[in-house]
């Protein structure tokens, strides 16, 4: 952590974004309008055109070594695939790099990334709460960014610079940097994101072909996260599965006090009374 | 069904709409954007005001007297107030006149205004399948009405003219009519609107403050109806009561699928392959 990081707004000078789907593609095109030079790199020659021909990019590739040049670092690749891809990444990484993720669970990843990385370069934890049921470069946006939440997962040996830097530069891309410990944010995350998945999922199974045809605007709301894509969300089920269990059992005793209340006809005791409406998020 | 109903497109000259809030306001925006004269009937002063100045109504008036004059009324009161202002309002009513609601229950409410009306007027049950999680007569806004769903159901004895008098109007509002069995629709509509309701009240219930603190958009989307007025939910669920635990029992069993996807390590085999990717709404 010393010459990449240099004075605010000069972090970072070159980043490479490893992964130019949804995420990373927004984070792309983001972090060139805030005037950072970004090398995307893909496997996938589509992506990479596509990558190009959006203005994604400055430097396009398909080999990780592209990445050796940059300041920075982001994986956005799924969620199996970070810690080989960061590991592989950091290889050709210069000292004083600084390598992120966007991986939607962060315990595991920074257990694993915390030892084996060349001694010079950062690993922080990180997560952008952003998205949508889309994928893919096609359907990157940077305005999906304005204003989320991007949490930080530091280990107790992360160098505080680097952390630093990353907070500075997720403001800059206008997002709110919130620091969070890797256990804790797969507690809440959990809560607020792979539960409503797996919820989102069980209530589009449950509905008939023709209740969904009159369906309001509410279930397509309630809905729409249950058509993004299952691959993506496989590693998270499985890597958070504790975690996401533990959400399961609070979600199914709020439901089951519900299913008293309509049993017994007493359903106004388990309604909100409209001064006590859940908090919104 | 005479005089009321004339040749397509006069139907109505005149439209009583009792109930100004959201659903109510919605439509009368709408109605006299298509050219119908427009009475707009509510109790509370203040939101005559609003109507009046938001030009919801070519006159307003707080007594259901001011519907005599018109070809159709629309009872757009909560769901418990249906049957007594329906009651009421057609005492006032000229033969030929029509009588629909948009109450989100329609069985009880057939069932009850099949008896008991002026022999020379009609009763449709209604039920526009549009709203959002706001309320009341200023958040009012024709264009949630587009393209939606707006279910009429007949019953035995309705007058079929009156059916296609509704069906034609409907159309012109930039609705679509869907024509449902009172049972079926209180069935279907359990699936997805009156158990999404309950589903998303546990999910806000279900997450921490701190995990609120960091959702994303996906959550946001998931428990905005939870925010809805709970006031106007607990007669849906009190009235619907068989329906919505039949739903809520479907949805536990894919639910119920999901946990044991996670306990067992099997989370593959649960979750959609992406061609099986639930239809959507």
């Amino acid at each position: 952590m010393a010459d990449g990081v240099g004075a605010p707004g000069a972090f970072p000078r070159t980043a490479a974004v490893v992964g130019l789907g949804l995420i990373g593609g927004s984070l792309a095109l983001r972090l060139r309008a805030c005037g950072v030079a970004v090398v995307g790199i893909d496997t996938d020659p589509a992506t990479l055109a596509v990558a190009r021909a959006r203005g994604a990019a400055d430097v396009v590739a398909d080999e990780l070594a592209a990445a050796a040049g940059a300041d920075l670092v982001i994986v956005a690749v799924p969620l199996d695939q970070i810690v080989p891809v960061a590991r592989a990444a950091a290889r050709y990484l210069r000292d004083g790099a600084v390598l992120t993720d966007v991986g939607s669970v962060k315990a595991p990843i920074v257990a694993a990334l915390g030892r084996g990385l060349p001694a010079g370069v950062q690993f922080v934890g990180g997560h952008p709460m952003a998205g949508s049921e889309r994928r893919g470069i096609a359907a990157a946006d940077p305005t999906l960014l304005d204003g989320r939440p991007f949490v930080l997962t530091p280990a107790a040996g992360t160098a505080p610079a680097a952390v630093e830097a990353l907070r500075g530069l997720i403001a800059r891309l206008g997002m709110r940097p919130v620091l969070l410990d890797p256990v804790q944010h797969d507690e809440l995350v959990a809560q607020v994101s792979h539960l409503p998945y797996l919820v989102s999922l069980a209530l589009a199974r449950a509905a008939a072909d023709d209740a969904r045809a009159i369906a309001g605007p509410a279930y397509a709301d309630m809905t729409r996260i249950a058509h993004s894509p299952a691959a993506l969300w496989e590693g998270v089920c499985r890597q958070n599965r504790a975690a996401i269990l533990r959400a399961l059992t609070r979600f199914e005793a709020e439901l089951a006090r519900l299913r008293r209340g309509l049993e017994e006809d007493t359903v106004d005791a388990v309604l909100p009374v409209d001064e006590e409406a859940p908090a919104r998020p």
